[in-house]
């Protein structure tokens, strides 16, 4: 894949996906494929999906003994339907929190980036 | 559980799931996880989900190889998002294929329940 095709693919990824506020995080737990809503914090795609987390939530665990994942996005109106693969990694960077906060994500960070288990899951998406 | 409590459990989810007519179905490709949508092919739910596909599909291959499935909906509109882990197995038996056709189906299978291709995959949800 050149240069200009990986630009044009990551484009028409995003123009599916960047109105599609919650995404499907499928993580494998003890042999147990698992999935749970993420909400979407970015505005942009270069190819890394980011998503705000309690850093002590269980899912984290999971990343951590294990960093695939996988990453659906549903538009049912649109009938849009995604599927990307990646690797998952915590990230506590406050300069990385700040830049992906966004006002509407109060209502599951009421204390906002000053929330002291707030982290991001940063996905880089491999296919 | 008891008896009971699992077939609330089961009424309750019925009723989140029973209007999301595409699910995103999980599974491990060579250790990636890797979802694509799935149209729902069923009017009850006893714990058991139906989807049909076609037997020579590559996901078939891959539940052959490894059954676990994770499938997960998501109604936006609701704002549910629900994640369901089981086992996914191929089913060909003529009369199960009958009794789940749906005449809206032929989009995508155009000589219905005769296409030689046709099955189900059903999985057996165990969490």
């Amino acid at each position: 894949m050149t240069e200009t095709t990986h630009s044009e693919a990551t484009k028409h990824m995003w123009k599916m996906i960047q109105g599609i506020r919650f995404a499907m995080m499928t993580t494998e737990d003890g042999g147990v494929l698992r999935a749970r809503p993420m909400v979407a914090a970015q505005d942009e795609f270069d190819g890394n999906l980011w998503f705000f987390t309690h850093a002590s939530s269980h899912k984290v665990d999971e990343v951590q003994g294990d960093q695939r994942v996988g990453v659906t996005y549903a538009d049912a109106s649109k009938q849009d339907y995604v599927s990307l693969s990646g690797h998952a990694r915590l990230v506590r960077d406050k300069a990385a929190i700040t830049a992906h906060w966004q006002e509407s994500l109060r209502t599951w960070f009421p204390k906002g980036i000053e929330d002291p288990d707030i982290a991001l899951l940063k996905v880089e998406v491999t296919a």
